[in-house]
């Protein structure tokens, strides 16, 4: 099989052609094929018989994504006069030129799965010409043996330096019913359960999905459904659409065509912001059914961004595989994104933490320091003279004892939210000057705290809640920083709870896109680390601004406070969320009734092994030890798998894996021979068969096995484990039962 | 006639009823009657028959309001169950308390148009509940002898701590079809020439309206207009409404009801920028035609403000006098405002510049330095290695000659407008990261040109175009001062040319209106005074911030070059822009016919004599000799009245007037004898009769009069005047024959 060869078969003859003569030729017009490295990925790409820009995607000669147009529809805009285009970048296109390439190189994340990262693909770019609009766009492939991404890019030219999207309209035509793992396609939340439905069954899930957990907040389709969207064909391709390299341009959703689709969503059909659509219609015809079509978050307007040339789209990505472990090893998104932009990476760590934060999110704590102002302005209080609620949960004693938490069991930072004033009236008003970033609540004593946790080796992690006031927070930010740093923190957990001020405009869209990476960048001045909270899901920028060490964007541990999550949510999540980055999960919940020691009745369906999995099948570079410190006394020695596992990695080895059932990974400890393994699995339990055969041969190493004892069960009986050390070496398997809900952890140290 | 007697007749009767009698006792069930210090102004205040808040007004008995109600509609909002109410707050009150006071107080402003202001009035405040929503709310009134203001007050209280504003709906029933001076209501400019109709002819006007000088961008209603509206009525009442201390809140435009009105506008009906309409339509009667029915500037989902008690909203004021010269004189809209926030006003002063604008608005030069780029990125551009294009006009050699020009003139500042990089392609393109306003042109030397200039006792005045980017301008403003302070700039002016970025917002939306004051009190911290241009009209902010010195907010001397205003449009302009704040309207043109010294074929419609009177009629601490240097040397003898008049006053005193056809003024300059005295007139000349029994009794007076030469006029003879000097002393009158288009100056200086 010839790798990355380029069948241009008629382009050579056509290049002479008068244009006149094109739209009298049979389709495809023109065609280049490019393989991937290995042979098993193949990507033809042509303009059809009216001009439109096409491909076709093919995994060891199985179709995965059958012909397929790409495209976007511009807006109409007051200002075209003035050097705006409007005129759509969808049909009406000349193959003027192909390029292709290859790369094979290696890299180094700052923190990661590996130490190394290669990056080998076959890139095909194909400059694509209206004679009429006398303008040039590039389409661009790069061809990996695990999947494809593609991107479009738009020169800077005399015709074209300007415009507004009214639609992206990339599809991806799916070759069959598949199975797909999916959330409600949502301008503003991506917190819901995951559904599993065929590809058929989404639009008639899709009210239920809406309702189930309460979470949808703006839903614009009946088969609307998010990135990344897990699928696994009928024969057992696993397949997963996703972008790469999202910034400052809306995140994309997928809208699928089914055999009721009339027409392709142009207006919010859910949730209850005001929304403009534009009112023009598309004027191509549908796909067939099981295409997926592209859908942007629009910004107020509706209006799906503001483009200046010369710029280029995110990466559209389709991974593929015959086998399920390949979806979660696969580098593909991170090496989609640009090499690391920042010179100094020396201050940017791998962290493990707890926090003052579990406690609040159960309801046995507050936030808000004072029950006494049914709303606040910020400065007008004098917070010295307020009355105390007494359940302000971020005072000095409650702190200074998850410092001493900390340091004593080794974890490196000290999460405190609710530190700062505003928390009296802080979601869901409309209000603009919710926080000031710098002012502590009176029982919080920002220097005596900090200088208390560095006398431990402990740092404090920061909390910046928005709640979405995104012009607050950019007013207030650097001297927010500048207090970080005077302080001596040096990361941040940002939030963005509620509807977007200014009102109107959604968390996904592209002026919020690029909010988060401005925030990303002015914290790499001053040395800041990044965890964003409800911020749109990332897509692969860590690579680029390593001191984003965390996201959430998706639904976190907190759920479990809020009526749970299902025991296979976990299972999922590596196969869809954690595509394009690191999660702050919060995992490590060891009491998961809660009512054994608060009002809450809600209750986490995972046993304790099930939990220490989580460390090792939900990898994060930023790992949270999220329970209350009494409960881990509780149970200290299930606690020394947190205390010893690590957070950052020279090696893993996904040994199993299947969607929303089991996954199975070993990772190797950076800079060490010690190997962690965890596994994870849903509700029905799951036998794990872990061949040691990654061990170094002849060492000794001493394992430590966290395990569901044989009765556990994540509703029945969560808090049994078993705990077994003995001695292994390379060669030997160890099998390993979890209980329905739960999962296991597993330490070796090399001797 | 008792002073601020209160007339609360039945009050006390119905305080002790049940409220179900309430609605059975007829109309007004109660009311509360306020004088004015000299009885000439009268309200009456009372809620009606269905409980809503009503209010009349008179002037030495004659009506100027007839009854009309006050109130607001507030908004469905998804967030109702958390907090936010949105049953209007229009009926179903009781009169629950009345207040009155009086205040009589005199205070001085930073600068001004005299050094005493009397704040005189008698003050009703109604204290209004609805008991069926438990919601309590203010209504005060302040009367004046020349008009009344009245504001919402909301307190802070347990069911009414946020909401959504739909609409205000304030009505203003005027008690005939009066003549009025109006521009349509626009949600984006103030820039258009002003319509003289009747009440009842607005209508049919409109299109008119709308289409001349093609200024409107985001026009409402076919009767929605602008304020300060000034109005004359049949029987000589002169009457303005307009607003005072607009912070955090929508711009109001007023929606007048005809016969023809079917409905009160809830969505745009002009314009094209995208815009939501919230549907929820008016449950109120429509009031009787020739109301005036306030209408609030939307934000992009179309509400018109987010609040959250206490608060409370601007003044509405109704000024009236059956003597033109009142509408003029009177600090109505001042008094109405709060006191100076700023502890240290030393840094404040009046300016007299000049600057580098003139050229490139007549198409002389350019503010952008390259012809290259189709687009640029500003980060992405090596300004040294870029091709000049040869007319950039902040350039060191040119900007040197304006300020040699100043020194020698006894100007303080010199604008240099295209001193930045990013005016390739500024506007228009919803281009976010447009300008940086830090990075100098490689042909500006900031740090040379402000040591020359100060060395001669100059100094620079900055400029920041925004391109109504917001966001990127807050991103860099504090740098962007900090560069001013470094440097030794100590006053900037702003711009917000194009549509609002984020998209779907507007120019006098409560979010720009926020960030306009963000400006001026951040402006304030680094001791910078502000003169915005494109922002909304002005209503006295600038008592409060003094360092608000100007504003353009209207069609200015920029629109000379663009196919010229009409000869009235500056006897216009002080009953109208004038009355919130000074308007920069860059007076000063001598040579009027452009083609004589460029290509632009554009003119003046005013006499040279006429421009020098603008320093006196347009009141403004701020005045820019507008014209270029040469030009003010072909004409040295009468540029020696810009040289000589001053720009802060300790007395002013309005001759006569009248809308539209003259304005006559004299001045008394801060700290000294002189006096100076401006008469401005439109098409049809005007006769000044100008008794100086103003003069200090028994002292004399080196008078030289600028006066439009007998055959001077502003088509065929612009620049024909004549200069007489003369001694005079108190007692002594003058009369000044202004030429049609024309006017005069004189100097007063005390020997």
């Amino acid at each position: 099989m010839k790798k990355g060869f380029i069948n241009n078969v008629v382009g050579w003859v056509m290049g002479v052609l008068p244009f006149y003569l094109f739209t009298l030729l049979p389709q495809p017009a023109w065609a280049g094929e490019v393989s991937s490295p290995n042979g098993n990925v193949k990507v033809k790409f042509y303009v059809d018989g009216q001009g439109r820009p096409t491909y076709e995607m093919s995994y060891k000669d199985r179709p995965v994504v059958l012909p397929s147009h790409l495209g976007l529809e511009l807006a109409r805009d007051k200002h075209a006069s003035k050097g705006l285009k409007e005129t759509d970048l969808m049909d009406g296109f000349q193959l003027r030129s192909e390029q292709t390439s290859e790369q094979d190189e290696t890299w180094q994340p700052v923190w990661g799965e590996s130490r190394d990262i290669r990056n080998h693909y076959f890139e095909y770019a194909a400059t694509l010409f209206q004679p009429k609009e006398q303008r040039e766009i590039i389409i661009r492939f790069r061809v990996y043996d695990d999947g494809i991404g593609f991107r479009y890019e738009f020169p800077q030219q005399k015709e074209l330096n300007y415009f507004l999207i009214q639609e992206e309209r990339s599809e991806f035509a799916m070759a069959g019913d598949h199975t797909a793992w999916w959330l409600p396609g949502d301008y503003d939340t991506q917190e819901q359960e995951t559904q599993q439905t065929s590809l058929s069954g989404i639009r008639g899930r899709m009210q239920q999905a809406v309702n189930w957990g309460n979470s949808s907040v703006a839903v614009f389709s009946e088969t609307g459904v998010q990135t990344s969207l897990q699928m696994k064909s009928q024969d057992g391709l696993y397949i997963n659409i996703h972008e790469a390299a999202c910034a400052d341009y809306a995140t994309m959703h997928l809208e699928l065509v089914d055999a009721q689709t009339k027409a392709l969503t142009t207006k919010l059909g859910g949730g209850s912001n005001a929304y403009t659509p534009n009112p023009k219609p598309s004027a191509f015809p549908l796909p067939k059914p099981f295409t997926f079509v592209s859908h942007l978050t629009p910004d107020a307007t509706g209006l799906k961004g503001a483009m200046q040339t010369p710029c280029l789209t995110p990466w559209r990505t389709v991974m593929v595989s015959d086998d399920a472990r390949d979806m979660l090893s696969s580098n593909l998104i991170l090496n989609l994104n640009e090499p690391c932009a920042l010179d100094d990476v020396s201050w940017i760590h791998p962290t493990k933490y707890c926090g003052v934060w579990w406690e609040m999110i159960v309801g046995r704590g507050s936030w808000h320091y004072t029950n006494d102002f049914p709303s606040i302005y910020l400065d007008k209080i004098d917070w010295s003279k307020v009355k105390p609620n007494g359940t302000h949960k971020a005072n000095n004693e409650n702190v200074k004892r998850y410092i001493d938490f900390a340091a004593k069991n080794g974890l490196d930072e000290v999460l405190v939210e609710g530190w700062n004033v505003g928390w009296e009236d802080w979601a869901n008003m409309w209000k603009r000057d919710v926080f000031d970033f710098q002012t502590a609540y009176p029982d919080f004593d920002i220097k005596m705290l900090n200088d208390y946790a560095h006398s431990k080796g402990v740092k404090l992690l920061m909390h910046h809640e928005t709640s979405s006031s995104t012009q607050n927070y950019e007013r207030h930010m650097e001297k927010a920083f500048q207090l970080m740093n005077k302080y001596g923190y040096d990361a941040v957990k940002t939030g963005y709870v509620g509807d977007i001020i200014p009102r109107g405009d959604h968390h996904y869209s592209q002026s919020m896109n690029n909010h988060y990476l401005y925030v990303v960048k002015e914290a790499a001045k001053h040395h800041i680390m990044v965890n964003a909270h409800e911020a749109t899901r990332p897509t692969g920028l860590c690579r680029t601004y390593p001191n984003l060490v965390g996201n959430e964007s998706a639904r976190g541990t907190e759920y479990e406070a809020f009526g749970g999550s299902r025991p296979d949510h976990t299972c999922i999540l590596p196969f869809t969320r954690l595509q394009g980055g690191p999660m702050d999960y919060t995992p490590g919940i060891f009491v998961t009734k809660l009512s054994e020691w608060s009002n809450n009745t809600s209750w986490a369906r995972i046993t304790i092994a099930g939990s220490l999995a989580l460390y090792l099948t939900m990898y994060s570079p930023l790992q949270m030890a999220a329970d209350l410190p009494e409960n881990y006394e509780k149970f200290d020695d299930a606690f020394q798998f947190i205390r010893d596992v690590a957070c950052d990695w020279d090696e893993s080895i996904y040994l199993e894996a299947e969607p929303a059932d089991y996954i199975t990974v070993a990772r190797k400890a950076k800079g060490t021979d010690n190997w962690f393994i965890g596994g994870k699995c849903d509700e029905n339990g799951h036998e794990a068969v872990v061949k040691l055969d990654f061990l170094d041969k002849g060492r000794k190493y001493a394992c430590t096995i966290y395990q569901d004892a044989p009765d556990a069960h994540y509703e029945t009986n969560p808090q049994a484990y078993v705990i077994t050390k003995k001695t292994v070496k390379a060669g030997q398997t160890l099998k390993l039962k979890e209980a329905p809900g739960g999962g296991f952890a597993v330490s070796l140290m090399a001797l």
